[in-house]
């Protein structure tokens, strides 16, 4: 019996759950919140009650995790966390082996959400694909010839801040119009709060959802409201599903991989938001180019069932 | 002492080549332009001469070839050719391999161009890297981990028809604003003539280089032009040089190579074309994705040199 030890550190929640190899049922799963301003500290303490409270004295064949966060994947170290702060430069996988015994691999939650999807979900039997998360922010990883590719700096799947529109808004990043700043929720929901403010006779179908409060608009609170019919919210949601349309085109032109896994939860947002992405994709890939789009299939624990693949990887 | 056989079958002229294995020398060369309205049949004519009068009774090892046009390097069928009729489906590594009991290896211009360069050129010591050639079109090869990336259906590298601003104008392939309808040679000298016949007052250096018959401008006409200080050649050049800038920082964001490779008739442009290229993919790209863009080096030779290392990698 070889058990493998999977964790998530996310932005906002931390999970460890214990497997046999070939078994896709967890032996053990447990999860925590991060508390409000927490830490990479704090985090960490917490991930260590997890484990301990998992093993109860077994011990593992091998530890995966999964980082939100840019992570050297060659030498295990955490860059930073966009979310928690104190985690720049953390040698994570030295840290856990050191305190544990035990062979570590750390990789990037979209990395990991890739390889998980291509070994226990959407991405079975492919041999090469890209996942895509629309959530919070929007990236990727991919798998090629059957293992992940991570690019020279450990940097590739950047999808989200591709330029689909030039002449588009403004994003953090500096430039106009990328795919994230046209498809993630929050950007979604701050252009709908705009749009709210400057036309008061249009969305009032997201005006009763948060009872004239538009501080509670959400990028889900805009899928409802298309959903429902709000012609504002359609036009941003679609808007989104347009760029992301055209990114998934360009990366079919580009690389040809098989399959797009999408995961996230703006492709919750409902059929008409998919067939947006999909047709435009179709549109923008040249007619030769072959794929297909397809949901992830492992939700909440893609990161966890990623994990236990990259462990699989280091001791197969 | 082993021979390798080279062959360039490219869209207005052929070329064969005899090579040592190991040797940056050749030690036979043959190269004819294809008649005008010439065939695929007309064209394998020519090459059989070129390579018996290359040959003469001795036997290469192996064989391989660089196609002009859409490939199917598993088959080694040509799937066609955009520039001589006839190519349609002809399985030209059974051909080749059936005439002279020699294996072959079959690919398009630019897979073999990156692998050229990869093993010969701009990219010795580099692990990945993306082949761009820029000239009557834009296309694209890779190499991934030190291989040929070529895509479920041999169709990446197609950065040619990525979208960079989608309020651009209209392209053979149906969209607007690809890197190709910007950056091209035909396109760049199609969108000089038309903007002379509607801005008599602009473009007085192109006008003076082509005798006033716009039918000559070309796009070594718009670089000469931009060279000499016309503003409206510069506008129209740096334009491609910025959607080719932007194309190479959104691939550098998506796959993270270490290196892109630039060759083709545009890229003798000038420096200046070369910074527009150089900054606008800067600024395109995350501040933390690092890459190199370097000149091709194997100059007119690329598709043969390339072809010899296609060759190699089938017998070694």
């Amino acid at each position: 019996m070889t058990l493998i030890l999977a964790l998530d550190f996310g932005g906002t929640k931390l999970a460890a759950a214990l497997v046999n190899l070939g078994s896709r049922d967890w032996l053990g799963y447990e999860r925590r919140l991060s508390p409000m301003d927490t830490d990479a500290h704090t985090d960490l303490e917490i991930m260590r009650s997890l484990i301990h409270s998992l093993l109860q004295g077994k011990k593992p064949a091998a530890i995966g995790v999964s980082f939100g966060g840019p992570v050297d994947a060659t030498t295990g170290t955490v860059r930073l966390s966009h979310h928690v702060s104190g985690w720049e430069n953390i040698p994570l996988k030295d840290l856990l082996e050191t305190e544990f015994g035990i062979s570590t691999s750390v990789d990037n939650d979209a990395n990991v959400a890739a390889l998980g999807e291509y070994r226990f979900g959407a991405g079975q039997g492919y041999d090469s694909l890209f996942y895509i998360t629309v959530s919070t922010g929007v990236g990727g990883g991919w798998i090629l010839n059957g293992q992940p590719w991570r690019g020279t700096g450990g940097m590739a799947g950047e999808i989200g801040h591709m330029v689909v529109d030039p002449a588009g808004p403004v994003c953090l990043c500096g430039k106009r119009g990328c795919v994230e700043r046209l498809a993630s929720g929050p950007y979604m929901a701050q252009d709908v709060r705009e749009r709210l403010e400057n036309e008061p006779q249009r969305g009032k179908r997201v005006r009763s959802l948060v009872g004239e409060n538009l501080e509670l608009v959400t990028g889900k609170v805009v899928s409802e409201a298309a959903a429902a019919g709000d012609d504002l919210a359609q036009e941003i949601l679609y808007r989104g599903a347009w760029g992301l349309g055209v990114g998934i085109g360009n990366v079919a032109n580009l690389v040809n991989p098989q399959l797009f896994v999408l995961g996230g939860s703006v492709t919750k947002a409902g059929n008409r938001w998919w067939e947006v992405v999909k047709q435009t994709a179709r549109e923008t890939a040249l007619p030769e180019v072959d794929f297909a789009i397809a949901p992830a299939a492992l939700g909440d624990d893609a990161p966890l069932w990623g994990a236990v693949a990259l462990a699989q990887m280091s001791c197969l």
